[in-house]
C-alpha cells in the first residue's frame, strides 16, 4: 500500500504544489494549516484531506514534510516533529537546511527517519521533470529504507538529486541564492539612492547592464518576507556578506588612489580562480544577449506579414498583421483594428508555425473540387506534391457510373479561412492540375458565409 | 571636398576601427601612433597615412579625433589641442567625458570647434548602424556647422545620438558601466576569496545564478587596462561606490538583526522606484533564460540527424550527425569520424537552413534527366511542384527532330550530395513523374565519382 502523506503547510505555495503533485501520483495526501477556509477550498480542489491540527497531521502520516515559511519552521518542527510515528519518515522542504536537520533531529523519536531536503524549484514548475531536489540526510538516515524510497521516487519523476551535508548545502546556497540575492537587492537600493531614472538609463545601456537592471528587476519584485528569510536564516551568510563588502571596500579604495596594477591585479587573480568559467560566462552571456536582439531583428522583418502573437501567461493567441514595433511593443492589426502587445510578454510566430497555429485555433472553410484522372495515376502521389502549395486532403475516389472508362474521380478537398482565398487557391488548383494530366469535374464551395 | 581626418593613436582599438570605417567612406584619414612598425602595417592594411609625430597628424586635420587610452587622453590633448589649426574639428572618442571635454575647451584655439564624444560600442561591432554614440558639446558648439555635419554623419550611418552634458554623461556612465563592472569585479573577487568552486556551484544554480556567474566571467576577462581607467578617471564614481558600499553594509546588519520588516522594507523601495521597469526585469530575464533553455531542448531533438555546425568566432562550418550532447559540447560524426563542440561557441542549423548551407558549401553532384511532356504543358508550374521534393531545376527545353509530335521534351537537373542520394531521388522522380503525364526520355548522371 501507498505510504499517507501529510503536509504540514501544505495549503499553500510549495507544499500545495507536492499535495496536488502526490495527490495525482496516487498518494493518499493530508494538508494542514490554520487557515481553515483556506484549508477546506483546497481539501475541494486537490481532493485532499485537510486538518488545521498540525499534530494530528503528524501522528497520522506514514511520510511528514514540513512545507512551512523558513522564518516559522524551526517552530513548527519542535512542535510536530515529537508526534510524527515510529517508522515514519520526517522531511522538511526548505531553501536553508542546517537549523531544520538540527532541529528534526533533536525532536523527532528515535526510529523516525530524517531527510531534510531542499527542492530548488518555485510553485510555478509543471512537474519534477529536470528540476534540482538536494537531500542532505545524515549518515545513518541515508542508510535507511525510506531514504532509498525517496531518492527512486525522485529519479523516477527526472528529477536530478544531489546529496550533501546540511552545512555544506547552506554554505553552498549561501552563495548561489544568498549572495546573488543580496548583491542584487543592494544594487536596486543603490539606484533608488542615487535616484537614477531606469527607463533613462537603458537609453545608454550596454547589454550587460540591460541585464544586470533585468536582474534586479526581477529578484525586488519577488515576495520580499521569503528573500529576508534566505538571507536571515542561514548561518553562513554572514561571512559572505563580510567579505563582498571587503572586497567593495577594497576596490574602492584602489579606485580612489588611482593604482591601476592593484586593480588589474584583482581581475586577473579573479579571473584566474574561475579558469575556464571565465569564458564560458563570456560565450554563455553572448548567447543570452544574442538570442534577446536577435529577437527583435527577426521581428523587424515581420513587418506587414500575418503573425500570431501568443501571450505567455494566458497562452491565448491572437492573428493579425504585424504593423509596427516600437520599445517594448507591438502592434497587431486585425480587421482594421488595432491591438498593441509587451514583445517581452508574448511569442511570436510565423511561416510554417502560423499555418499550424491556424489550422489549430481558427475555423477552416473548404472547397471540393473533382477532377477526373487516368485509372492508373497514383492519387497519393499527386496529393504529395501538392500538400506544400495547399492545405488539402482527398476526400473521395470514384470509379464507374459517369465517369469516362480507363478514368477516376478524385475528389480533392482544399481548406482556406476565407472566401477570398479559397477562390484564389481554387484557380490556381484549377491550373496546376490541368498541367498533370487532370480534367475538372466539378466543384462546390460550401461554408462560404464571409 | 571631404574633410582631412586625423586620428591621435588610430593605430589600435576603436581608434583604427574609426580609421578604417571613414577610409572605407571616401575620407582622406592620417592616424599618428608611437609604435612605427604597427604604424606601417596599418597604413599597409588600411591604406591610411601614418605618423608618429601626434603634432603633425593635429596640424593637418580638418577633423582630429583624439583615440588614445583613458589613462593618457588629458595628456595627449595638452601635447596636440593646441596645433589644431583655426576652423577645424577637435573630438575625442574615451569612455569617460567631463576631463576630456573641460581639457579640449582649454587647450584649443579659439575658432576650433570641440565634440566631445563617447562611441558606446568596442571594435569588434561591424558598423554604426543602430550603436549608440554620445556626444557631449557645449551649447556654443552645439550650434557649430561641423556639429551639424557629425550628427547628420552619424544619423545618416544609422546610429542612435544622444546630446547630453559631459558631467551628466559621466554620472549615468558612473552607473551604466562603472557600477555594473564594479559590482561585478567585486562579486568575482568575493568568489575567489570564499574559495568558491564555480563549476561544482553551478549544480545547484538557479537560472539567474548562472547568469550572474557568466557575466562576472564575461567582465573579469576583459582587458583589466581599460576597466581600470573607467572606474579611476570618472570624477562620479566616488560617490556612486560610496552609495553602494553603505547599502550593503545597511542591508548586512538589516540580516544580522533579524530585522523583517526592514529588509522588506528596502525591497518593496527599491522595487517601487524601479516602478513598472521591475516587471521588465523579471520578463526581460525570462526571455533571456528561456531563450538558453530552449536552445538545449531543441538540440536534444536534433540527435541522430544531420545538422550543420558554425563557429561563432570563425564562420568555419561543419556537417554532420548529431550524436551525443553533454555538459557545455554536441558531438558530430562525419565519415565515421567523431569531433567535439562547445554549444557556447557554435550556431547549429538544421532543417531549411541546413540545406541553404549545404547548398552554399558544399559540393553538389547532379543528374540530368529528359522527360517528354505534351506542348501545353506549363514546365513553370510543373518545376514548382517539383521544388519542395527535389533540389532541382529545369536546364533544357526542346521540340522537333526526334521528338514525338505534340510533345516537347524538358530537361530537369537533379542535385544532391553523393551517388546514393542521387539514385534514390531518381527513382523518386520518376515514378512521380509517370503520375503527372510524363514520359522519361533517357537520363544521364554527371559528376558521379563517390
Amino acid at each position: 500500500m501507498k505510504p499517507k502523506i501529510s503536509i504540514i503547510g501544505g495549503t499553500d505555495g510549495l507544499g500545495k504544489w507536492f499535495a496536488r503533485y502526490l495527490k495525482n501520483k496516487g498518494f493518499d495526501v493530508i494538508v494542514s494549516g490554520r487557515d481553515i477556509e483556506k484549508g477546506k477550498n483546497v481539501e475541494k480542489e486537490l481532493g485532499v484531506k485537510f486538518t488545521n491540527n498540525n499534530i494530528k497531521a503528524a501522528q497520522e502520516g506514514d511520510v511528514v514534510i514540513i512545507a512551512v515559511p523558513i522564518n516559522v519552521t524551526e517552530r513548527v518542527i519542535k512542535e510536530v516533529a515529537p508526534h510524527v510515528k515510529e517508522g515514519s519518515l520526517l522531511m522538511d522542504i526548505t531553501s536553508i537546511k542546517e537549523i531544520p536537520a538540527k532541529t528534526m533531529e533533536k525532536y523527532a523519536k528515535k526510529g523516525v527517519v530524517v531527510i531534510p531536503t531542499h527542492p530548488m524549484f518555485g510553485p510555478s514548475t509543471p512537474s519534477l521533470l529536470r528540476q534540482v531536489v538536494i537531500l542532505t540526510p545524515s549518515e545513518e538516515h541515508k542508510k535507511s529504507e525510506w531514504f532509498k524510497k525517496v531518492y527512486n521516487f525522485l529519479k523516477e519523476e527526472g528529477a536530478k538529486v544531489i546529496i550533501i551535508p546540511p552545512d555544506k548545502h547552506d554554505r553552498i546556497m549561501g552563495i548561489v541564492q544568498g549572495l546573488t540575492h543580496y548583491a542584487f537587492i543592494s544594487l536596486g537600493a543603490t539606484l533608488k539612492e542615487l535616484n537614477v531614472d531606469i527607463k533613462e538609463s537603458r537609453k545608454f545601456a550596454s547589454p550587460i547592464y540591460e541585464l544586470m537592471i533585468s536582474i534586479i528587476g526581477r529578484i525586488i519584485g519577488q515576495n520580499p518576507y521569503l528573500y529576508a528569510d534566505i538571507q536571515m536564516f542561514n548561518p553562513k551568510i554572514s561571512e559572505i556578506h563580510e567579505t563582498f563588502i571587503d572586497q567593495c571596500q577594497k576596490i574602492s579604495e584602489i579606485v580612489k588612489n588611482k593604482d591601476r596594477e592593484a586593480f588589474v591585479k584583482i581581475m586577473k587573480e579573479a579571473s584566474k580562480h574561475f579558469g575556464s568559467e571565465a569564458k564560458r560566462g563570456a560565450y554563455y552571456s553572448d548567447k543570452a544577449v544574442f538570442a534577446l536582439t536577435s529577437e527583435i531583428e527577426n521581428l523587424n522583418k515581420l513587418i506587414g506579414k500575418e503573425i500570431a502573437v501568443k501571450n505567455i501567461n494566458s497562452n491565448k493567441i491572437h492573428f493579425g498583421i504585424l504593423k509596427s514595433i516600437d520599445d517594448d511593443y507591438l502592434t497587431l492589426e486585425k480587421n482594421g483594428n488595432e491591438q498593441k502587445f509587451n514583445i517581452l510578454r508574448v511569442d511570436v510566430f510565423s511561416g510554417e508555425e502560423l499555418e499550424k497555429l491556424k489550422r489549430k485555433h481558427l475555423k477552416r472553410k473548404h472547397i471540393d473540387i473533382s477532377i477526373l484522372f487516368k485509372r492508373d495515376v497514383d492519387e497519393n502521389i499527386i496529393l504529395k506534391l501538392l500538400k506544400d502549395l495547399f492545405d488539402i486532403d482527398i476526400v473521395d475516389i470514384y470509379e464507374g457510373k459517369n465517369i469516362e472508362k480507363g478514368y477516376k474521380s478524385i475528389t480533392f478537398r482544399i481548406y482556406g479561412y476565407n472566401k477570398k482565398e479559397l477562390k484564389d487557391k481554387e484557380e490556381e488548383f484549377l491550373r496546376i492540375i490541368k498541367n498533370i494530366g487532370g480534367k475538372e469535374r466539378f466543384s462546390k464551395i460550401k461554408k462560404l458565409k464571409n
